[in-house]
């Protein structure tokens, strides 16, 4: 099934969509991320009954550049977990704007093979203004589509920045996608998505420099500091299916060595970290911008602009109490 | 001249050094960065020092996916501008990491002909755990090189995603590139840059697929919502220097009319709003990290992983008296 965001939720309570989406009812999972993804009362309802959940489902984020074929490769593996029987979750974190919606619309089509499927929930998030930001929205959401009995849920960026990168750091298994001739390694090095990958993928590999780019890749996995994860560099041409089977063999191979070496525990103790405190920090940046009266954010900034006040001054107006680190 | 970050700085107080770095000494300048940089005590006392500053410089922000040509079009950009006697300074916002640092540097090679110039000031700013992020220390960045006289400053990000949209959008003029058959101008809608746009370029405009692109972008610009500024569509070929005097013409043109329209100072003013904002909630973060005993965050988060506590009751503990939003 597929939902899109910004839903109105009305009717059932929290608990009711709870238990239905448990029993895997695709109309309560889409009605919870969507509370998720508002925050607030009800988002606070949903994350309390659901405590339990997270933990089950393989979490894979996939990032790269534009134009490597994410989508592509997120339709692809989709595919082949559905063969052998597991069910799927994606999560595909956009960042939220009227103008690309169009854009987003069009290409999300790929995944419509899918939309029918009852063993696959889809879902596009916002992320621009979002409450919280990814690190809020994207854990809560994963607990609900483990409550709803995914065993996979694979999470794919569109961006390639810093939030994107700290997003997909945080999933069980990363995977980074490039594609010959698309600026390669190096550019990809300079979006700091290497030291992320659990996984290379270089997609569109029946392109000219495909070779080229693995071998980069490989030399740069060289270069720097790794633990005992031996960073598989695979070839996958994602249109055609091909190097699908051996992408996910590669990430049972990683889920498996994770579980058994301790860092899965210690990447989920790291993502509850950052979502208690972008729960805190949501919550004072809105006690912020309700602060009204002459103490005011927009009023503090003009003195700002007119240089009448530094930012650390402003922020003592604004957040009395709290000191500088360091 | 060209300074790295991380630098210490022992021996002159600010004050003296905020003189030295008005009569434009780089050494000054490159240690007043580091502070902002490193933020805390002496990070305020510089903030509290060019409270005055900033507003004189044309800040440009320059962002597209990797692999664009953003590094050579930002060295175009320098030489142009000094052609014609301005001051520059270029602030290359990185994500930071020991992995990619590497390749970082290899290519910042590119800006090494203004590196003896007296009249560049280049700087790398590592962001990746960066206390208060790019919102927090790119706008003080921005005060200490008004304050050294540079009459434009260019930041160029490296990343494609929320963030560095986040900080070129606050840019008095902002840049956004793409290069024909990268994957288009649908796929730089999926990264959210399309919209905040003040300039498009199409970079590497020697390629096939060039007017394919412009004529996209065009289309797209036409599909959103503009106010009176109309986006150009330009092409370059910044390898060699063409188009590039065309490019200082619109950054100029938007520069008169965003001056007169009031846009630039009301993006000033949303500057100075992040900023203030990123102080608070840097020392909110400071604060949690640095909480100890049962309610520190480490164990909270190591109980919501257990299933012992949802992250809402979590952020209760560890910061009380803080409101859900909505």
């Amino acid at each position: 099934m597929c939902e899109k965001g910004g839903e109105r939720v009305t009717g059932p309570d929290v608990a009711e969509l709870v238990a239905r989406a448990r029993a895997g009812e695709p109309l309560a999972v889409g009605r919870l991320l969507s509370l998720v993804e508002a925050g607030g009362a009800r988002g606070r309802q949903v994350a309390s009954a659901l405590a339990d959940d997270g933990g089950r489902a393989h979490v894979v984020g996939l990032t790269g550049p534009p134009g490597v074929g994410k989508s592509t490769t997120t339709s692809a593996l989709v595919a082949a977990l559905r063969a052998r029987g597991s069910r799927v979750g994606v999560l595909a974190v956009d960042p939220s704007s009227p103008f690309s919606g169009g854009a987003l619309l069009g290409d999300r089509v790929r995944m419509a093979e899918h939309a029918e499927d009852p063993g696959v929930f889809i879902r596009s998030m916002a992320t621009r203004g979002q409450l919280g930001g990814l690190a809020g929205a994207t854990p809560q959401a994963l607990r609900v589509l483990d409550a709803a009995g995914c065993d996979v849920v694979l999470i794919e960026t569109v961006g390639v920045g810093q939030s994107e990168v700290d997003v997909v750091a945080l999933a069980d298994t990363t995977v980074v996608l490039l594609a010959p001739g698309m600026g390669d390694g190096v550019q990809a090095a300079k979006a700091g998505v290497l030291e992320v990958a659990d996984v290379f993928v270089v997609n569109k590999a029946d392109r000219d420099g495909a070779t080229q780019a693995v071998r980069e890749l490989r030399h740069m996995i060289g270069l720097g500091e790794r633990g005992e994860w031996r960073v598989p560099v695979l070839r996958t041409v994602a249109s055609r299916g091909e190097g699908v089977a051996e992408l996910v063999a590669a990430l049972d191979a990683h889920r498996q060595w994770s579980d058994g070496s301790g860092e899965r525990e210690r990447r989920r103790v790291a993502r509850a970290e950052a979502e208690i405190e972008a729960v805190v920090v949501t919550r004072l940046r809105a006690r912020i911008r309700d602060a009204h009266g002459a103490a005011g954010l927009p009023d503090l900034a003009k003195r700002v602009v007119a240089g009448e006040l530094d930012p650390y001054a402003a922020a003592d107006e604004l957040q009395p109490g709290l000191a500088e680190p360091g």
